[in-house]
């Protein structure tokens, strides 16, 4: 398989396919819409579970299990959240397979194996386990209730793309239940606040932080909170969301408490969540036409070292020279692969590595051995250095910061560069053709004036940004008194 | 809720219920067959995850994920597969819900939305994991693929109990694709061996190892490779399972590699997997009439210290102490939870800990203040001692070896006094009758034989064992000639 990507001026989303691909992350799969997460991007996958799980850990959360089925009662149970998931679910009806009496070698669904109701594969967890809640709590001594799964949900959606929408996803989803409205705001901005820490400390993805407007929002929420990030294509990509779901769940499940006073008092509740779509942003952030560029914090592998060679005494020699260097960066904590394959080419290896974009490359020859060096290649800058063996490991250390510093600075200048200021509807509709990214534009409040814009140029209110100043203006679209400016974007 | 169990000598199984319940491990949901698992339970699942995980990282395999759903056409392409699982597996028909025409607060099965091939919720993932690598391998080159998922699954089960039997339950399952026979039985072996020495190093579980017979073994597999526990009321527990699967998945969906010689040949494979069923056997391995008893290595916290005190005053100068304690042992990598609750009473906490199976509990009052020591009870044992303060830490280090060391001790003893060898049927029944446990007989190696002592006695061959002397003799149901002993015993 050839390992060159269609360029990204050329055709983005055809670049972002291949890539996908090519670098070994993901695959589709023989279930409509449904991936394979192959090793490679199942170990970045891993690093973002560990580094998010040790934050909710530490912020008091714990892990539990809920059934993968809802049963059709209880997912009806909050109008509004079964309203937004109905038209996407997937529904279990039977339970049995018989063999096809016209064809012994193929079965069939027993048509007396029917469930009495049918079962819904979660699209998301809240009837779930609001209606498990419901068991749990009785007084104020009961709360908080401070609960993660990680866990795979199911969404038919029709369109589908690896990692960015796919009917079956990965990802985490907290629970959370209180007895007061204050407390339960609080962590729900506290876990939106927790994402955007991790996206921009450990993905390198600048993300701002906001809310989403009335039609955006989480079907069953009263407010859902967002990170959203912006892609090289200037569309923009929710990466995150916190949901403050009120009394709803409470409400639809009667979930009650005994308060200090004795007195009964419906439970307050959060729900938040991201998923494998993280992926999506962050080979959307950082790579190029080379191929994925991953920030040394989530990459399986930080360092390569790859032997050039033309005789097996050569071999030796370096191979020698170049597991002691392997050792001298893990004692370091840093991960390292050595790739002695001798069934592959130093190039096919280069061009392997700059595709899965390993961070940092060492290379090493006889002229190396000689000089005591070794030519060290940078994945995010593509450029190349002779580096002395002895001043290996702390150049190293010092690049995996630098790297990761930097993959975020450039991410964030980009970001910067790409919001738009803009007052009239004319310029709102030609910086969206000529530039994209988002918009801050004043805007009325009202859902038809969003719906409206949103018809005409297919951008929607991507957030209104929670660190902004109180402005007056007037509706881009209608002219009407606005208080604020909020982030409209085309968006994945 | 009272905190006190059913003895388990009035009723074993009832006791068991209570105690998966009351100890905050699990419980039934509003989904026939499925679990909720609960924080406690579930940071115990944690521990075990995170140990195999790093067994199989360490033995050359990598994570993955696969789709949930199979469509129908893969799930009977292996035929024995296919039948092994027909009748237990829930089955998706259907992508949508639409509102009730005779009343819209209700949601019902859009019959527009059926699918045109049915998707079966994978049982066990050979299916779909076989028709994807026949992607990924052409060359020998390709070989070996060594993958693991973490992941749920549902096998519709008509009679559940928490953890043993669920409809729907977590586990991981290694898939892995060789070039030669000899390697993936190598494989199969490795992995069952990685299962028993975690089995009994971490969990404290004394398990036995073996083949299964023709009729006990995994539905398309050419060998299936156990670990057999033996639980407290003489039923014995499969633990974990290992299959040769021979080129069975690679005739079925058409996966050969090209071989160094150039030739086509088809690939061998192996699966193996442990569930959620685990902690089914470390609950039936250690606890009693208190509850649960956790060897140190699983436990969420080993140590708990609960203060005593009857004023404010004497609760500040406790907490100070405890304080000092809890840091200490921490530092040491012991895992302590202070519980400071004002809310409940030393005797609540106490009975709570012991039914939660803390290994070591500490009490401190203000005469231990005074005296310069601390109450440590130790749970396995039920025995308490006075302890100096300041040799406190190192006592703890040692009483951890020592529990976990000598619940397994206990757990052996207790196994290897119910193996019970017997040479005539009458004896077969008889100590199936009034001793239970694992009988070791001679059998004649026919189905029919098996089947025929499982209708009389409902005893099944657990495993053909491994270390075990090649002896002469009869079998014990016909009398034919038999080369070795294998295990019977009633199951869960």
């Amino acid at each position: 398989m050839s390992k060159s990507l269609t360029k990204r001026s050329e055709d983005y989303s055809k670049w972002y396919n291949e890539l996908v691909v090519k670098a070994d992350l993901a695959e589709n799969s023989a279930v409509r819409g449904s991936m394979v997460i192959k090793p490679y991007g199942y170990a970045i996958w891993e690093k973002v579970q560990a580094q998010l799980d040790k934050r909710f850990k530490e912020t008091g959360h714990q892990n539990a299990y809920f059934p993968l089925f809802v049963p059709k009662s209880l997912f009806e149970a909050e109008e509004k959240n079964a309203e937004g998931f109905a038209k996407e679910c997937a529904i279990v009806t039977h339970y049995r397979l018989k063999t096809d009496p016209e064809d012994t070698s193929k079965l069939i669904v027993d048509p007396e194996a029917k469930l009495e109701e049918e079962l819904i594969v979660r699209p998301t967890s809240e009837a779930i386990i609001w209606s498990t809640y419901k068991n749990w709590i009785q007084s104020y001594r009961d709360l908080p209730i401070l609960i993660n799964q990680w866990a795979n949900v199911v969404r038919w959606e029709m369109r589908t793309r690896l990692f960015l929408r796919t009917a079956e996803f990965l990802w985490q989803e907290g629970h959370t239940a209180h007895a007061t409205r204050q407390e339960a705001i609080e962590e729900t901005v506290k876990m939106n606040n927790i994402y955007a820490e991790f996206a921009e400390e450990f993905m390198a993805i600048p993300v701002i932080k906001g809310r989403k407007s009335e039609s955006e929002k989480f079907a069953g929420a009263e407010e859902t909170y967002c990170i959203e990030a912006l892609m090289q294509d200037g569309k923009a990509l929710q990466a995150g969301t916190s949901h403050f779901l009120g009394q709803n769940f409470a409400k639809a499940f009667d979930v009650k408490f005994t308060n200090q006073e004795g007195k009964q008092e419906l439970v307050w509740a959060t729900s938040w969540g991201v998923s494998t779509r993280l992926m999506g942003a962050l080979i959307m952030t950082h790579s190029d036409d080379k191929g994925l560029v991953l920030p040394p914090k989530l990459a399986p592998q930080q360092v390569v070292i790859v032997p050039i060679y033309r005789s097996n005494e050569q071999f030796e020699e370096v191979s020698k020279v170049a597991k002691e260097i392997q050792t001298k960066l893990q004692n370091a904590g840093i991960s390292v692969k050595f790739d002695d394959r001798d069934t592959h080419k130093p190039g096919w290896k280069f061009a392997q590595y700059e595709l899965q974009g390993v961070p940092l490359r060492i290379a090493i020859g006889p002229k190396d051995i000689e000089n005591g060096t070794v030519e060290l290649a940078r994945r995010d800058t593509l450029t190349k250095e002779f580096v002395a063996q002895e001043e290996l490991t702390i150049k190293i250390q010092n690049l995996l910061v630098e790297i990761q510093d930097s993959l975020f600075f450039k991410a964030k200048a980009f970001r910067d560069a790409n919001i738009t200021e803009v007052d009239t509807f004319d310029d709102f509709k030609k910086t969206l053709k000529n530039k994209g990214g988002f918009i801050s534009a004043h805007w009325d409040g009202t859902t038809e004036t969003e719906q409206k814009i949103k018809e005409l140029t297919k951008a929607t209110i991507r957030c209104i940004p929670e660190n902004t100043k109180n402005e007056l203006g007037k509706c881009v679209f209608t002219g009407a008194a606005s208080q604020q400016r909020v982030l409209f974007a085309k968006a994945y």
